[in-house]
């Protein structure tokens, strides 16, 4: 691999313990990138080394790789599965969309659906929505008591360590929109016929509640970005920045984790007649 | 679409009740095609119809798209996925592989494991390996008595009438390659270092009953091929033509299906203030 070596660097990576104001921080990545030729470039030379590392850990068959997409309504999670892992060979990526739990699940604590589906050895497991949801949505709704939700920041800490320690490298990525970026999106959906059936009146609903939900993010980014599972958020404001800046990330993760294709051992000869 | 209304021919779709002898059977598909540079051109564009029509149907939710691959050892399965399903969005297509079962899975009947992973509305299931090891493996090494396999075609054939009646299509392709053609495949595997991974010592023991996997998989072919699932005998030794006769019947059947982007109802107005 050509850049093996090369250093990424992650400017929206929370350190661990680190306050966040979201209002504070960039939705349009600006500051961070103005030229998009050059970062849609850089996005493709990326997406080629994504499927190439892929391919090593899937050969490899002994990590794991968890990535974890939250946003609000409209965030560009749909939009960032599609462009980032376009061309991956897709026996090695599972993605798993998480709706409102069935009665089922809600009869199980709140992990157990995202635990039977955390990824096995050589797969890249991406989270469309996650266990987060349940002290997001569930908070700002007040769909269960705070003395049920406010445990789980801590349960879900040590559930991601579990799976740290099992080989599983985990990334999470809050795609970050303004709220007006968020009205336009909402609005061509009902604009673009190819849009309709992302069309949800709730969301507008759910958009009065913006700024109870960026409380209940702050708190989410603050307190479950872990040494060995931080939150990185991205402005998502811009797809080709956004793109560009979870491309950087995974990569930089993949490179650390460094799969190889496994060999044979020295003096390995073929059965006889072959 | 621009395609939508051409016909495909499907010259590998096995009739219902039709006898096979595949050893008379193309492996190289010289008679179907010989211009590489033309078949490869339109497998590139089949390919991208394919990422079309699966946006469609994820966007659709109503209808699912089962695909079984079964082939013999360095039969082209893996292959087959990697390059047909090439840019697909991950989100919508589901790839489950088939590994000899574990004790929970012995535990139950053999269809259970597999009617869990069937397809929901919107997706695209593939199945590397499938249900039909159990009438192809389990008879050659005879792990379980012919009174146990038998009926299981029977069997078969009433749970795809189930899947089909709710509303999923099936498409079932064995990928036919020739004795000489694994030979040659499984000795790269040995010598190639990025193909080592794959390499098993034991699909040699597997090599020395060919005939017998042969006759388990005529058998497979003729009496599991129904009006609503029939097999394809792909010729495989080629991978260019094998990838383009794949993707020519996925093409054919997603044409049928021809799933549409949803509609808001006429006269859909936006909540007030937007």
């Amino acid at each position: 691999m050509k850049n093996d070596k090369s250093e990424i660097l992650l400017p929206h990576q929370i350190a661990q313990g680190q306050s966040v104001r979201l209002s504070e921080m960039s939705t349009d990545g600006r500051d961070y990138c103005s030229n998009r030729k050059q970062a849609e470039e850089e996005f493709r030379e990326l997406r080629d080394e994504l499927i190439e590392w892929q391919r090593r850990m899937y050969a490899e068959g002994s990590q794991k790789l968890l990535i974890v997409l939250q946003a609000m309504d409209a965030g560009g999670k749909d939009g960032t599965i599609r462009k980032v892992f376009r061309g991956v060979n897709p026996q090695g990526v599972r993605v798993t969309s998480f709706k409102a739990p069935t009665s089922v699940e809600l009869a199980h604590d709140f992990l157990w659906r995202v635990h039977q589906v955390s990824p096995a050895t050589g797969i890249i497991g991406v989270f469309n929505r996650s266990h987060y949801e349940d002290v997001l949505i569930v908070r700002v709704r007040q769909l269960v008591p705070e003395s049920v939700w406010r445990p789980r920041f801590k349960r879900i800490n040590e559930f991601e360590k579990l799976l740290h320690e099992s080989g599983t490298a985990i990334l999470k990525f809050y795609l970050h929109v303004s709220f007006d970026e968020q009205g336009k999106r909402l609005r061509e959906r009902a604009k673009i016929p190819e849009k309709h059936w992302k069309y949800s009146a709730e969301d507008f609903d759910k958009r009065q509640n913006w700024d109870k939900y960026m409380t209940a993010y702050e708190e989410v980014i603050k307190r479950c970005t872990t040494e060995h599972a931080a939150w990185h958020v991205i402005p998502a404001d811009r797809k080709w920045y956004r793109n560009l800046a979870i491309s950087r990330a995974i990569i930089a993760k993949l490179r650390e984790m460094n799969p190889q294709f496994p060999r044979l051992p020295e003096g390995f000869r073929l059965p006889n007649g072959f």
